[in-house]
């Protein structure tokens, strides 16, 4: 498999810790999102959405969307699971995956954070704000959800497709000095993925294109 | 079952179609978006997020992000199945699904409509043009992806998981008369869906709580 992606990118992240977590080999093909490579060339071309990650397949298949991709990696590769048993618990970790990567990740994506400084003229520290209002936000939601959920990691003591969203998103919320003193859960559980070898060994400056 | 929505909200849609498809009776509980009734009382303290839809389970569970609860709807009631079979077949439609539930629609949620509007100051005119960029971006995408998988509708000639997504956004795309010419494959799509009772029936214009 070959996984085009930026270090950077936090959903391109959540794919990178799937794959580790199940302990799968890939090709790492960097598209250098700032210099906007992917907007050109074959990526572009295979890739209509311009985003990463997407995974190319053994058979020359091409797979898009992280949340998809990790789905799909759990039900060719079972174990060890992404998603727990009993369809209330898979429902819980998906919703806990979507609140960060439908509800905070495309909003402060950077295609979004150019549209707001490029077509409507407002100023970094507008778009800061921009921001850190839709992490804390979602923050704040997550927080309160994983009491229903949470043991040593967001559903139960066993890493899975949640904490895979969910790390990255600290990442860049920290990139950004988003405060995240209210989320206490959260920063407990993103510690002790941070401490397993799958998150550390994937983590941005980890990786062969970091800057 | 109960299920928490608001007539015109895309998300809440989703959910109707679904249950509509697989057969499901359930009690419909209106949550005015723009009286912000998501944002008090009973519905507001269960739903950390203040976001229709969510569902209420008959033991009382409740479940949130529309997409996580269509796949727990499938995984519960497998008859018609929103997902084909195959792994490769299920990622796509999850990406095709995601494309718009995670790329186009939380972009232009209500929220971040007011946000736009109230703390940086835009015009209408300005959030109408965000609204149709985001739209525009997205359904171009989309558009491409079909061809690798529509038949009748998004995949093949069944209705599933994609189309429950798909219809309710171009509902809202023509609410704010977003051009949609170019997407003849998504337009036929919609129309196919539309003369389908599961969607027809479930139509905003046919809830208990239209205006």
């Amino acid at each position: 498999m070959k996984l085009y992606n930026y270090f950077r990118s936090s959903a391109s992240w959540r794919v990178r810790i799937a794959l580790a977590l199940k302990g799968l080999d890939y090709d790492y093909a960097p598209i250098h999102l700032v210099k906007n490579e992917q907007s050109s060339g074959s990526f572009a071309e295979r890739q209509p959405s311009h985003l990463v990650p997407a995974l190319e397949l053994d058979d020359g298949q091409w797979l898009s969307q992280s949340m998809a991709i990790l789905e799909y990696l759990d039900e060719t590769h079972p174990e060890p699971p992404l998603l727990p048993a009993g369809a209330l618990a898979r429902a819980q970790v998906r919703a806990l995956a979507q609140d960060i990567g439908c509800d905070i990740h495309p909003i402060n994506n950077l295609r979004v954070l150019r549209y707001l400084k490029n077509e409507l003229g407002q100023e970094q520290a507008a778009v800061d704000r921009w921001y850190r209002h839709w992490v804390a936000t979602g923050l704040a939601i997550v927080e309160k959800r994983l009491a229903a959920t949470a043991g040593q990691f967001c559903f139960g003591d066993t890493p899975g497709l949640a904490d895979c969203v969910l790390v990255p998103q600290i990442y860049n919320a920290q990139r950004f000095e988003c405060p995240l003193d209210d989320y206490p859960t959260v920063m407990r559980i993103n510690a002790a993925c941070l401490a397993l070898a799958a998150f550390a060994n994937t983590h941005p400056s980890a990786c062969p294109d970091a800057a």
